[in-house]
């Protein structure tokens, strides 16, 4: 028995690439996405009272990690990536059913000419993710605080200090002043929440990495818990 | 674009129908599950440190629920049955995807020679029920107890005063002593659930109603809170 499923929507992040992408949803609230609702779903009546929750869940496709194989063990970065558990025991993508389930705010619903676009924050979801289901959160029946939860009993994050190039901040400069602002608290989110894989951490003192937000690509070094952004630069303007 | 998935197990239910099913998991705790996990995806490899969380989510198909048509407006039972909301403000499980999303107690991780199975319990899920995926529960981030929650901000629940008929006695009394009390557990927690559908609330009094639970039928009364057992049989043996 098989079953299949058509997703209801798109989801526009910031985030363009796997890199950057915290480990779970909430983790850097600042993370912004739009959830672009397509036909047929997309008819305001399917929507009516969302307005009154402020998280949803998402059920959708790992559309980037999709492969033939599954594997039976997987590698946690939680566990430093050389520690084997089950995949069930796991949230990794690679995973029998692809199915991700990520718990979002929920800060606007928005009714325009195309139809419907949800407005979210604290994402963890990489642009271009396919949306199978959406659902109201219910504190009543999903929050459990007191839960037991193996190998990963509270947030990874960790405090850093940042300091930006003087190109870097030039390039702030040159971004509306909103905008500069919602990119610096993104960036301490994730730099917070340590982007880099688990077998760079060591050592890396003279690598230099880069990531793309929206249509920019950050470049940066980390020593110990110091990380400094050497540059920033429009995707579609290399030279700018 | 569609995506297609394969079962990784099959749920086995104390609830035979959908009738004393609860609206959410969790409100009844005494509600018990084995998840039976399938070829080929019964490898205890695949599973290895699961048993350290206290609590998993299923993502599961609503069976019982599949159409060929989706309706964009649903009446939640939680609303008098009356009232209209979108499908995607609901979790009604007729929705253009019907995948169920359901957050369990994990009591036992068991191997044997057929594969692994997963006894949980506080389910609310049919007999039957086709699984997607199980994920661990993070608290750390599955974890909102503030989130606003529009229509349902608490817990349906209600007191009753619960009552058996000698009959019901006496083949509770023919049945383990240790099954009996966890029938009694489980009958309390579906009556202070109230698995009557909205629409026949009012004026019940007269009505007897009939639910299966496990291998056995359940006949009763209901007038305001106080609940009548009047007869428990055995599916098997109508004239036991």
């Amino acid at each position: 028995m098989k079953y299949e499923f058509t997703p209801i929507g798109i989801i526009h992040s910031c985030f363009k690439e796997k890199f950057g992408i915290p480990r779970q949803p909430g983790l850097i609230p600042e993370a912004l996405a739009t959830l672009e609702i397509v036909p047929p779903f997309n008819r305001p009546e399917a929507f009516k009272a969302l307005e009154g929750y402020s998280h949803i869940w998402i059920n959708f496709v790992f559309h980037a990690a999709l492969r033939e194989q599954w594997k039976p063990m997987v590698r946690p970065p939680r566990l430093g990536g050389n520690q084997r558990v089950g995949v069930f025991a796991s949230r990794s993508p690679f995973r029998p059913n692809p199915i991700g389930l990520s718990v979002v705010r929920l800060n606007e619903v928005k009714y325009n000419d195309k139809g419907v676009e949800l407005r979210l924050s604290g994402i963890d979801l990489l642009d271009g993710t396919p949306v199978l289901d959406i659902k109201p959160y219910l504190p009543y029946a999903d929050a459990i605080p007191d839960a037991h939860s193996g190998y990963a009993p509270g947030p990874p994050g960790q405090s850093i200090t940042l300091t930006y190039s003087s190109q870097a901040e030039a390039w702030l400069g040159n971004v509306a002043a909103k905008q500069a602002d919602h990119i610096r608290r993104l960036l301490r989110q994730v730099f917070e929440n340590d982007p880099r894989p688990a077998y760079l951490k060591a050592g890396s003192a003279e690598r230099k990495f880069g990531m793309s937000l929206y249509d920019f690509n950050v470049s940066w070094t980390v020593e110990n818990n110091q990380v400094n952004i050497t540059e920033i630069k429009h995707l579609s303007a290399p030279e700018d």
